[in-house]
């Protein structure tokens, strides 16, 4: 395997990951420790969100952990200065929650975002910054795949949230010339997912619960197709970000190997696990208006941009996530009792 | 001339404006008035926004003021309670204010429609609700002109905010029902506009300039076309969406007679007022990254809908325009000294 572009980039680089001890940015932090980076992980643990400090087990003693919230106008404005490269990733990341409670949404994803970016034209013009946004903004898509070019509808106030820290990101970049881009995630998965609820996606908590042997309810038909991303592959298109002038300014897709249907995901996952079973059922009051249907992105912009592609496939991946939480799922979610029920 | 789809509509309905002391807030409740609806006007009067006490000269016993800011999520949660129709026009309207002090700008045009659509959710699920947004939202056209399937790319801070204000209206009316739609307003003038200072949209700023005799500057080469919308189009627009339920969950771009440069419109403004003059001058630093060059849009959708166009004429318009403010100026900025300079 030839060697990657950023190889070398980041050695010695100051870098910087809100949300670091979650899925998406703890995983980053492991690449950037091989790589030579001096890390900073900036995360607020939230009790109901992706923090985990089993997340950066085996590389605690080569990340600098420093607890701040987002929210923290203050911290954030000390933080960013002198870092070469943030990569952005804290945020609210349920739909559900978002509608529940809008208020707490706004302040993360749009207030805190505002605060970063203020952070750094104040105090760090020449830094690099990667945001992370998702394929919500776009709401129900009205083709398929879909590129950037699509109009961004979201169909829940996490997806305006979202678009709108996205689009601060770039005004940004227009007007102050800060380095910004923003990587819009469709389905990541993989190993440190937050399981503890199933208000942040579907497959951690399918995962979960085929390996607890529940029975999992698959809301629809089980037809809705879905693009799903392995973290590893996430998190190359991370580093190849941070490391490219050429990505300034804009938004890229990401997107997984090929469509695939939720009933499949399950039927793999639950092949994988060996326990656990299925049952479709109606989507609940409240979920359906939010529903987007199918989903699938084109990633031919990030692709001819940095050459990045998505390289595992959905059963290599699962079979890494259910090794994974079946080896530390103690540190994932409550263990059921060991008495006989 | 036959009498509009409305008529007899808006007597006795309970009607509020949120703000109401505004150009376009306090030009509909004129309208208001004479259709006998009932009437409460919301305003903040923060010094530098849109609120004038002498926009509702005329019809002040005809009406209900009540001074609060929309920020005032307890206020705006009762005031809202036993409304019919809520034409919400309150926001922060000034581009270059929203990159020097984003956090207001936010404030405004996004937490405080999340206060007023939980506050419609909770207190008044029925009301039916017009939202003013922006042209701004589209950014830079990529064709022309714009229809509403045009990509929403905003250019500043107040265009991303004034975009997620809006969506939260669109997403309250799919998952709650709340029959709310919005109006994307293009550039509209006429009287009881601000033109205290050139903050918020050139066109009230020239008028004062040149009823001024003063020398008004216009940025780039003047061969940039806008589409003007007369006052009056507009507050039909507004009466015609609050009596329709076919406009519930929909955008709607209004538009002008017909694109128009601003040079032109600036030597049809000198020609009726026989005072003041023009020079072309370069963009200043910090504008120029913010302006969308050329736009006008496409009024189709809310035609074919409601049968809306535009009446007005930019010539007309201006007249009627420089006849107000010569009439009141001592009421809209502050007048030079008498003593000679």
């Amino acid at each position: 395997m030839k060697s990657p572009p950023y190889a070398g980039f980041y050695t010695g680089r100051r870098v910087l990951i809100t949300g670091g001890l979650g899925f998406i940015g703890s995983n980053l932090a492991r690449r950037l420790v091989e790589l030579g980076a001096k890390i900073i992980l900036v995360d607020s643990l939230v009790p109901d969100y992706g923090g985990n400090w089993f997340n950066i087990e085996g590389i605690r003693d080569a990340v600098t952990l420093n607890v701040a919230d987002i929210r923290d106008r203050y911290a954030i404005s000390y933080l960013v200065q002198g870092q070469d490269i943030i990569f952005n990733l804290a945020g609210q990341l349920s739909h559900v929650d978002s509608m529940r409670d809008p208020y707490t949404d706004l302040e993360i994803n749009c207030t805190s975002q505002l605060s970063l970016l203020e952070a750094c034209r104040h105090n760090n013009p020449h830094v690099k910054l990667i945001y992370a946004s998702t394929r919500q903004v776009y709401g129900k898509p009205r083709y398929l795949p879909v590129d950037e070019e699509h109009l961004a509808w979201p169909t829940d106030v996490n997806g305006i949230n979202k678009l709108a820290g996205e689009r601060y990101h770039l005004v940004y970049s227009q007007v102050y010339g800060i380095r910004a881009c923003s990587l819009r995630l469709t389905n990541t998965y993989g190993p440190r997912q937050l399981v503890r609820h199933s208000r942040q996606g579907f497959i951690g908590w399918f995962v979960r619960q085929a390996l607890d042997g529940e029975e999992i309810q698959l809301y629809g038909d089980g037809s809705q197709l879905r693009d799903m991303t392995y973290i590893d592959d996430a998190v190359e298109a991370f580093l190849l970000a941070g490391a490219s002038e050429a990505v300034n300014g804009s938004i890229f897709n990401l997107g997984g190997c090929r469509p695939i249907s939720l009933k499949e995901i399950l039927e793999t996952l639950l092949r994988l696990t060996g326990t656990g079973s299925y049952r479709i059922v109606p989507f609940p009051e409240g979920r359906r208006a939010i529903d987007i249907g199918s989903f699938y992105a084109t990633y031919d912009r990030i692709h001819q941009t940095l050459g990045w592609e998505p390289r595992i496939d959905i059963e290599v991946g699962l079979r890494r996530m259910v090794d994974f939480y079946r080896a530390h799922r103690v540190h994932y979610w409550p263990q059921p009792s060991e008495c006989p029920k």
